[in-house]
């Protein structure tokens, strides 16, 4: 039998659940809320049951989990008023403003015995995917450094996320997944992070950042969003032990280069305009191997096939509270280390 | 008639220096001198005239100017013997290891009204003319970010440079070309440096770092200088108001992308594995444009006739005192930044 599902927010985060619930396996879509009446409206002209309140909503027994796609600085008290009605819970990320926040919530989640998560969808992307089996494989050795970049050039969207008090701002809107997606991969705790936000089309929130996180295992990590990138540099770019790999777009493969062997036989310098650089030179085919790694298979669907196999208790949560919180703690030292322009000793 | 040279230090860049010098319309070499013996015989095999001593070539009236090659430690020496003789100098980068060591002979250098330089040679390469030209040209608006990479995947060249006492490491070695040539085209103030080294080749001495410079008109620049990269990120890559240039590689021309409108009639989502975004996907031709940039001419034997010019009192010298002075204090807060894991609040 099918998870009956709501989705409270009908904008276009929760209209893009509605499509994939209703396209589900494990998930079938009672109605929405939206308290837009335009958007109600909106739905209902698309054939889907629009409640006329969130009381309603949540009165309503049918409905086991809801789907929380609202602007981020509504998250909380949304969240706790499922909880307390007993439904299961997806909110959207990032889940809160405050690790306290989410605290809270996690808490009353436990409590009352229910699933809590967050929709970390990000982690089925292709791309990471091909990043992280990569590390995980050890074929080009154990991982030195990771960038993980998103380039666009329309500034950030216009709408709530251009305000503070609603949680707008690229580190909360992209970070919250690029963060995510790179403690997937990398394990060690977090002793430094340090972060420069770009104010080029918004004063308020920050519209790109990039910030460096250096590990306790020495590992390293770059994550950088941009909106006013006119040509993007590339998605991923992994440096380990024994090679590179570099994925440049979304949509495509990596490409990897892996050592042969250290010591060549003859460098050939490169030539400048105005002079010559063995250090910087390209590497020959003798001690360097280039292919494709192969795109995984993805399904997003998985995200919701999980959340309900673990609210009937036959699966583990694969967004957990830690992993939540973990990114919660980063986007804070992130957000402190932009606005002082100090980098932060801790340990995350 | 052509201004007579002698070269200090036979190695790999004195030798480079000895052939343009032979090649060169305004300069002629007397003789080199080498303070390793198996140096100065190489030399003789090459046809050169080998002093036996450093005080020997000093004391030949016929030489006008020497350059400097040896180790970085062993400038300051070598420069303040030479303009006690009576000669002009260039020296090779990074001229002293200190400020305070730059400021002692420059004031020598004054006093006995000589010209002391030092060897900035990658003001004449032409990606990085190519990048100053179209950030001073205005076609694509105000400059935001500049990002100046070298990449290259065979650690630090295994000489002095791996020791901290010769002043070896990426930043002295790679990082003065890169600052130099960015306070070349960003001339505000620097407000804060944050950099982070890297030590997986050589613990000693950085073999790469990451350099983030703020400035204090709000420009930004990266600096960074990789030897543990197999496969290579764009050279340069710069942002501005109206669009964006990248030039991936050394022998490449610059691509551009400059922005015709800001606002789009139809955005068509990028679709992910696990979602769609519109904030990242790529625009269309109806509001960007895409074009490469022609690449600027250069010859680094400029640099050889203004200094011969300059000698004269025929020419200002193009490579300053108060620049070089710049670049040196930019890299003495980069190594702090470096070491302590902080950013340097400063003014440079």
């Amino acid at each position: 039998m099918k998870t009956k599902f709501a989705v409270i927010g009908y904008g276009g985060q929760g209209g893009w659940h509605t499509e994939q619930i209703k396209k589900s396996d494990v998930a079938e879509l009672v109605g929405v809320f939206d308290n837009r009446k335009e958007k109600r409206t909106l739905a209902e002209e698309r054939g889907l049951k629009a409640y006329p309140s969130l009381k309603a909503l949540l009165a309503d027994d049918e409905i086991e989990a809801v789907v929380i796609a609202t602007p981020n600085d509504e998250h909380k008290e949304l969240c706790e008023a499922a909880l307390e009605a007993g439904k299961h819970v997806i909110c959207e990320k990032p889940v809160t403003l405050s690790v306290e926040d989410f605290d809270e919530i996690a808490e009353l989640a436990n409590q009352k015995n229910l699933i809590f998560t967050v929709h970390q969808n990000r982690r089925w992307d292709v791309d990471f995917l091909a990043v992280k089996s990569v590390a995980e494989s050890g074929d080009i050795g154990k991982v030195i450094n990771i960038e993980s970049r998103v380039h666009g050039s329309r500034g950030i969207p216009s709408d709530w996320r251009t305000k503070k008090k609603h949680g707008g701002g690229m580190i909360l809107d992209w970070g919250v997944h690029l963060i995510d997606q790179m403690l997937q991969i990398i394990k060690s705790e977090i002793v430094s992070v340090y972060c420069e936000e770009t104010h080029i089309t918004n004063k308020e929130v920050d519209d790109g950042f990039k910030l460096m996180l250096t590990f306790a295992d020495g590992k390293k990590a770059l994550i950088e969003v941009g909106t006013y990138n006119f040509l993007p540099l590339p998605r991923f770019y992994m440096q380990c032990k024994k090679g590179t790999m570099v994925i440049r777009d979304w949509r495509e493969e990596g490409h990897v280069a892996r050592l042969k062997a250290w010591n060549e036989k003859e460098i050939v310098p490169v030539e400048t305009a105005s002079g010559i650089t063995k250090t910087m030179s390209p590497r020959d085919d003798i001690t360097l191997d280039e292919y494709n790694v192969e795109r995984p298979t993805s399904d997003v669907h998985d995200y919701y096939r999980n959340f309900c196999k673990a609210i009937r208790g036959e699966e583990e949560i694969i967004v957990k509270h830690d992993e939540i919180r973990r990114v919660l703690k980063v986007m804070e030292a992130a957000l402190r280390s932009g606005e002082t322009g100090e980098a932060v000793k801790t340990s995350i």
